[in-house]
């Protein structure tokens, strides 16, 4: 397995480390290519994502990627210029997000529910395109703009990978979260291709909610939920939502996929560089680790996706609860259950 | 007191009865006038808001808004036509909500601390102006756009009232919420806004966060919020976020005001037509007697708000926990202790 690392900033190659040792334990056969990027390349060279980069990354099986971002740098320049990059030019139109409240984890709801939800967001439209602009900048004129573009190619065939998702689930339930009574033109495209997609999958039951009363659901009642399908933005806000409600950023997954192949996918923790507690080793790598597991079922390695996921269900169900984390403790925890 | 109630559609009526019946008490010189506005007439007549009824309007010191929507009418025809277009119209730059954890609510939160937070939506501007399309519509080959508005002008009217409603607060703390790193355009403009007022507020400390990390924090840490200043379309989100983590939407009043005073203002529960529950008298009415005393407070009857306000507190705090709600009793308790 040829799998390019990006561990970039902050805690980012703390919790990338404790995810090889896991990754290791349980596919031997792993060959890590180390590629620096981040704010401190930025810092250094000027260089966000050079071409022969990301050439070399399309020879990849997979990429492992810990976390991108430091305070040092003005917004934007890095998210745009190297993740968001990545996640263009290598066509991540799905950005997978498990939610699942593990036994032993205490979420900050009261009454929770079995929450065991399956995000699927968008990765290549919608206002995420960086299609806008700025007139009469810096004057009380200022006029800023941001269009948000949506295809039927490119909504099609995130409904249809989610569609796949549900079918293959015990509860066959997709529910689309949009805000059609708002964007009623992005809104139609979304609500069409989900009608016409369903039709295919005649076991799935589908819902649909608005954004914002979707994301008073995600708390107050979330274990209705199976699998979602969700457009790029509001994705990247209702899957927060759900890493808070099944116990916070430290335990949310996420890939990035091609799903078609074509290009290796990405896999990342859904937390940042947190650069207030870097250096420190107290970050939780547990997400790093479920990311890995991502990585290896996206691969078709599904035994070995299952070992590293039993170990970090076991491991949570016998952790000391709220109790302080040290990285490497947890990264060797998992490691030696992955491989038992 | 002209004020000007649209009752609409669903649940609107039984709560806009209640919230009159308490109003009355505290304000007995209130003329309201009734509008017929919402899906029944659109139906009816195909009409959604004549130009003579929106005349009309202007001509009183508030409208009282229940709730607008009925399954029956396409996404978008009534939010677009009706509730947007006063919004727009009327000039309602600020949709204020306030979220308050109030004694004797249990919240959906195990340790939620004391919420106190003042959300500050712009109203006028951002993804809500309609501008957007689409092309080659019902093929394969579909395009929808939706783009985003925002000018110097609107940012910073919604900013300054913000700040000046922070200033006012004991903790004078003011967050903006966006996605500055993404949306760079319209984000740069919002942050350089929210800089150059609040060289005018120095008592006021001011922070950041992105949409999705807040969306987070709203869940994990809710009592770090004071005021709140944020985009039309990340205001609908979060605010349904702090409507649900302080009770629900049972409880979430809103204003939509016009700041300037030229136009009159307009206040609603932020719940919608609830068409499921509607006609059999178990609405909760209390998000509609919180707004009318949002109106009173935006009259500067200020010791009539207080009646209304206090009313509520103490009712929650001595109804049984989770009971079932008949709106007409809600109605009843309220009115008698505002008017004690
Ligand atoms: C860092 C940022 C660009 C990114 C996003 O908005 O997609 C992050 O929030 C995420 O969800 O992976
Ligand atoms: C009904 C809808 C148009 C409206 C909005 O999105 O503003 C509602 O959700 C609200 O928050 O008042």
């Amino acid at each position: 397995m040829r799998l390019a690392v990006i561990a970039g900033d902050g805690i980012g190659p703390e919790v990338v480390t404790e995810g090889l040792k896991v990754l290791r334990e349980v596919a031997p056969d792993v060959e890590p290519t180390h590629y620096d990027l981040g704010a401190m390349r930025w810092q250094r060279t000027g260089e966000l994502l050079p071409d022969t980069v990301l050439d070399e990354l399309r020879g990849h099986d997979a990429i492992l990627l810990g976390a991108i971002g430091d305070p040092s740098v003005p917004p934007g320049i890095l998210e745009r210029g190297l993740l968001l990059r990545l996640r263009f030019e290598l066509d991540h139109h799905v950005n997978l997000r498990p939610a699942k409240l593990f036994d032993g984890v205490t979420g900050p709801l009261l009454d929770p529910g079995p929450i065991d939800m399956l995000c699927v967001r968008e990765g290549t439209e919608g206002p995420y395109v960086g299609n806008g602009g700025v007139l009469r900048k810096d004057t009380p004129q200022e006029i800023a703009t941001e269009v948000s573009l949506n295809t039927a190619f490119g909504v099609e065939r995130v409904v249809r990978y989610a569609f796949e998702r549900a079918v293959a689930r015990p509860r066959k339930h997709l529910t689309l979260i949009h805000k059609t009574n708002v964007l009623t033109h992005a809104g139609g495209l979304w609500s069409r291709v989900v009608e016409e997609v369903s039709a295919e999958f005649p076991e799935v039951t589908v819902a649909y909610q608005h954004v914002d009363a979707a994301s008073m659901f995600f708390i107050t009642d979330p274990a209705r939920y199976d699998v979602i399908v969700t457009d790029n933005l509001f994705g990247d806000i209702v899957t927060d939502i759900a890493a808070a409600v099944t116990g916070g950023i430290g335990l949310a997954a996420s890939g990035n996929l091609d799903a078609s192949g074509t290009n290796p996918s990405m896999f990342e923790p859904v937390h940042g560089s947190a650069p207030d507690i870097a250096g420190q080793g107290i970050a939780d790598p547990t997400a790093t680790v479920l990311s890995v597991g991502l990585l290896l079922e996206h691969l078709g390695r599904t035994e070995q996706a299952r070992k590293v996921n039993a170990a970090v269900a076991f491991d949570l169900s016998t952790r000391a609860p709220q109790g302080p984390v040290r990285t490497t403790d947890v990264g060797d925890r998992l490691a030696a259950l992955a491989s038992g």
